[in-house]
Formats: structure tokens, C-alpha cells, sequence
């Protein structure tokens, strides 16, 4: 199976999950909390979870459709709080759930949201001290979250962001949610402690391509590709990891914290590269991936695993 | 021993794991979690949940520290989160987290309390099949704190809130955290079902008359008792038991939904006693203690049951 067939069947299952039990909600609560899960998403992290357990143990990732389901409502819920918090209003082409209910509702949906996914976690069939190691993992991982999320919005008043501390918030925002769901994966599945953790950290260095892929993505796509603005980082001031790199060339991209026109854009796109600053972010998110699957070389070959390593590849090359 | 010297020693155990793990945060989110922590409280539901586990097994709560620990945590952060959707500007005398530092801090502060609930939840020393059950319980308890604070928001806008809704809210609300105090300390203590399910219930018997008192203490109470302001309910338009019974008996109370003077508060209370609307209200609160009073009386008599059913008389005897 290539990669591409096999998200597109877990998708498929966690889709079947969620309206199963998102579905049918008639309350404006149980709507909110549905709305974003509903509007759909490429569930990623249950399939790194999935795969992480078979790979470990093949076939083990039957038991586990409820703890890929925590996942994803976990990674749900940190959208409808982030979208409050950074105020905006569209999200998978649907109204955020603050929009279209107001705050407070969205408040408890993200909280149900969170809620569930613990719920949810220790409904897997599998032994109980796996599940309250999963618990642990996961409490451990949202509190990263919060305090990723968190630096991310301190940074915005700031123009002394290192790469250290952009990097260190990546790996809380990004990266945790990814390291968990590829060790959860793992310590549900019976994994060895060596197993579980490598798979962690391969779950790490991936999900932190990942958001540099994205910065890389809003930066580059043009919109009738990425669906979404194009350079709305740059125009919002956003301290990513380009912006560092370019400073560190001498090229401030605070200025251009503005409205922009396509001409402008594509000025500041044709800097970047000519300096280096692209070729250079770009190598930063591969070497996170290299490590990553450099990592889980220690795991028996496996068709799970061989798709955990295309998944890494996938992350920084993916255009949108 | 008797329960005010009981809940203290509980309380100064409390306050030291909080002074522990929250008391030496330097950034600003972790000021913001530990910040209503840090302002005191009367710690009621590690206190329940240490009660029940001794009232199942004698000495079990030393090893369940974390747990208690965890239930304040949960409180704390449904209390930071209430504050943003209700705009409160002061709780327990200081500023609410959102005032003080601003929303996006408060929103995360909360979510970061609710993870570290989950965290410290499963540190407890007990069974692991114990700890995923106490997980389950505690998850869905917090889904169902969600809907009661959503059905709460919603009865603002209506005028025909009947009995029966106002206590399924209240049930949610408040009466689950309780219910969860008490059923996780048995289930953590090894206690067996029966025992477990009438501690639950106990739990959630006397914490919604816990609420119910609240609502009276509100109108009743002086504000140099109480230290709140008096009336606040009637003046900001809550549907409370009072308001739905006094409804009933034809005296509406919407009218007042504005500024009230002394003077006006007195007649109100005074009009309210003539109707029986208060003999009213304290009787169902009353009730709903005798109820689950007599749920625990199936466990065998200890200085710990007996102390539970001090606390559940407690709750309707309090006047702050």
C-alpha cells in the first residue's frame, strides 16, 4: 500500500468514528464541538499513531481506533482555542466555531473536545498500565501545547527571537502532539521502552517539519494552491524561522508587516532565496526529518515503518 | 476529630503540594495557572475525594494525594475559564487570571490545569485498572461540567426554565465535580462498585445542594458576611431555584433584573419568605443531602462516613 491510500483509508476510519459519535448532535455545545472535526482534516496524527502501533507490533492498530480518535480530537481542540486567540475566522473553508457560536460556546467546545480525548484514550483495548502511561503521555503533551501556543504569541511582541527558542516552540506547538502520537502509538501497542521512545522522537522531529513546511507553504504557494493568503506570516509579523534566518542576513522582513501586493511578494520570495534564507529553512526541516527516521532504524523493517519514514518525506514536500 | 479541624489539615496538605508544583512558576503562563490556586480556597473536593477513599479502606488516602490534588486542579480550571465567559473581574479577592494578565492567557492557564489534572490523576499510588477508571470518570465528568456551564449561559435568555432543567444544570454544573470527588477516592481505594456508586452519588447529591446554598447565600447573606455582592443573581438575571419558584407562585422577579438598593433586597427577601419560596428552596437542597446521606449508609460506620455526612450538612448549614 502507498502512502497516499493508506491516509486515505484511516482517514476514512476516523471519519466513520467521529460521526459515529460527533455525528448526530442537536445541541448548540455538542454542534460546536463537532463543527471543525466535521468540516474534515487529513488526520494525520491517528495515522502516525496507527502506523507507530503496527509497527511495533503488527496488527495491534485494530485495538486502537479510540485512542487515534483521542488523538485528533485533541489536535481539534487546539484549533477552536488557538482560533479564539489569534482571532480568526476561517478554517477549513468553514466559519471557526467562535464565528459561528461566539466565545464562550467555543471555550466549552475545546474543552469538550479535550475531555473526550482522554475519554476516549482509555477506551482502546489494550493492558491498563499502557493506558495510564498513554494518559501521562498526553496530559504531559497538552501542557506543552499550551506552552508552545503560548510563546508563539509572545514572540509576536518581540524582535530578538532566536532560532533556539523558535525552534523550542515549534517542538511544544508542533512537534509534542506528533512526538505523542507516535509514542502512544507505540506504548499502546506493547512496544519496548527503546521503541516507544525512538518512535517519540521520530514523531517530534517530523511534526517540527511540519510547521516549518507550513511557514515554508504560506510564504511560497500561491493562494489558488494553498487555499489560503499567501504570505500572511510576513504581513502579520510573524516571528518564524525565515524571518530569523533573514535577519541574520541583515534582511528585516518587519517592514513588510503590512498589506502586500503580489509584486511585492514575489520581490521578497526572490530575496530570500537569493540570500539563502529558503535553501537554509528548508535544510533545517530535512535534517529534523533525517534524524527522525535515523532514529526509528532501530525498529524491525516493517511495511508500517516504511510508510512512517514516506510520511517524514511527505511532510517537506507536501505544497499545501 | 471534627470536620473543621478535618478540613483544614486537608486544606494545609493541599496548599503544600500547590505551593510544590505551582508556587515557583517565573513565566507568565505558569504565574497564570497557579494564580487562583495560589489565592486560597477551602480545598472541599480533595477533601471529599480523601473522605471516601478512607470511608471504603482505612488509610488508603495517604497514597492519594496526587489525586486530591488533581480534583482542585479541575475546579481551578473550570473557575478560570467560567471568569472569561461570565467577564468576573475578582475571585477570591483577586483579580480573575483574564484580568489580570488578558484572554488568550487565561483560555491556555485553564487548558494547562485541566492537562495537569489528568497528569497528577494517573501519579496517585494505586492499581493502574483503578487509575484508567478514575481517568474515564473524571473525563467524562468534565464534558459534563462543560454542559452544565453552557446549559447555565443559555437559561440567561429564557423565561421559562422549569425545576427539573434548573437541576439537571446544576447536577452537571456542580453536583459532578463532587460526584467525581467521592466516586474516584472509593475507586482509588479499591472500594467495591456499590460502595463506589453510592459515593457518587452521595458526591453528587450534596454538591448541588452545595450550589443550591450558594444561591441563597447570594440573596440572604450580608456582604460582610458572604464578602460577594448581595443579590447578585436577581440583579444580573439568573434563572436560580429561587427565581423559578418564586415564578411559580406567580411573583416574578425579572423586574428586578437592574441596581436594587438595600432597601429593595430586604422587601424581596421578605416577600420571598412570606410566599415560602426560601422554606422551599432549603428544603429541596436539605433533600437532596438526606438522599445522599442515606446512599452511604450501606458503608460500614467509620470517623471518615461520618465525617462526609457532617460535610453534606455542612453545605445547606453554611451562611458563606
Amino acid at each position: 500500500m502507498d502512502l497516499k491510500e493508506y491516509l486515505e483509508q484511516t482517514a476514512n476510519q476516523v471519519d466513520a468514528l467521529i460521526d459515529r459519535y460527533f455525528g448526530s448532535a442537536c445541541d448548540n455545545l455538542g454542534k460546536a464541538s463537532a463543527h471543525l472535526l466535521l468540516a474534515g482534516g487529513k488526520r494525520l496524527r491517528p495515522a502516525v499513531l496507527l502506523l507507530s502501533a503496527d509497527a511495533v507490533k503488527k496488527g495491534s492498530s485494530i485495538d486502537l481506533q479510540p485512542a487515534a480518535l483521542a488523538l485528533e480530537l485533541t489536535h481539534s481542540f487546539t484549533l477552536i482555542h488557538d482560533d479564539i486567540m489569534d482571532g480568526d475566522e476561517v478554517r477549513r473553508g468553514v466559519p471557526t466555531v467562535h464565528t459561528r457560536w461566539n466565545e464562550p460556546t467555543a471555550i466549552l467546545a475545546g474543552d469538550v473536545l479535550f475531555a473526550s480525548a482522554f475519554e476516549f484514550l482509555t477506551m482502546s483495548d489494550c493492558p491498563d498500565n499502557a493506558k495510564v502511561r498513554a494518559t501521562s503521555m498526553l496530559a504531559r503533551t497538552c501542557v506543552e501545547i499550551c506552552e508552545g501556543q503560548h510563546l508563539d504569541m509572545s514572540f509576536e511582541e518581540r524582535d530578538d527571537v532566536s532560532e533556539g527558542e523558535y525552534l523550542k516552540m515549534v517542538e511544544k506547538k508542533t512537534g509534542a502532539l506528533y512526538a505523542a502520537s507516535a509514542g502512544i502509538g507505540s506504548i499502546l501497542a506493547g512496544g519496548n521502552p527503546s521503541y516507544s521512545s525512538a518512535l517519540y522522537h521520530f514523531g517530534q522531529g517530523i511534526g517540527m517539519a511540519f510547521q516549518i513546511q507550513d511557514d515554508l507553504i504560506d510564504l511560497l504557494a500561491p493562494p489558488e494552491v494553498s487555499g489560503k493568503d499567501q504570505a500572511s506570516d510576513i504581513r502579520e509579523g510573524k516571528k518564524t524561522l525565515i524571518h530569523i534566518k533573514a535577519l541574520e542576513k541583515g534582511y528585516d522582513l518587519s517592514p513588510f508587516k503590512r498589506r502586500l501586493s503580489p509584486g511585492e511578494i514575489e520581490e521578497i520570495i526572490a530575496t530570500l532565496k537569493k540570500l539563502g534564507v529558503i535553501a537554509e529553512v528548508q535544510g533545517i526541516a530535512e535534517n529534523l526529518v533525517k534524524t527522525g527516521i535515523k532514529r526509528i532504524s532501530i525498529l524491525p523493517p516493517s511495511e508500517e515503518r516504511d510508510l512512517l519514514i514516506q510520511m517524514g518525506d511527505h511532510f517537506i514536500r507536501r505544497s499545501y
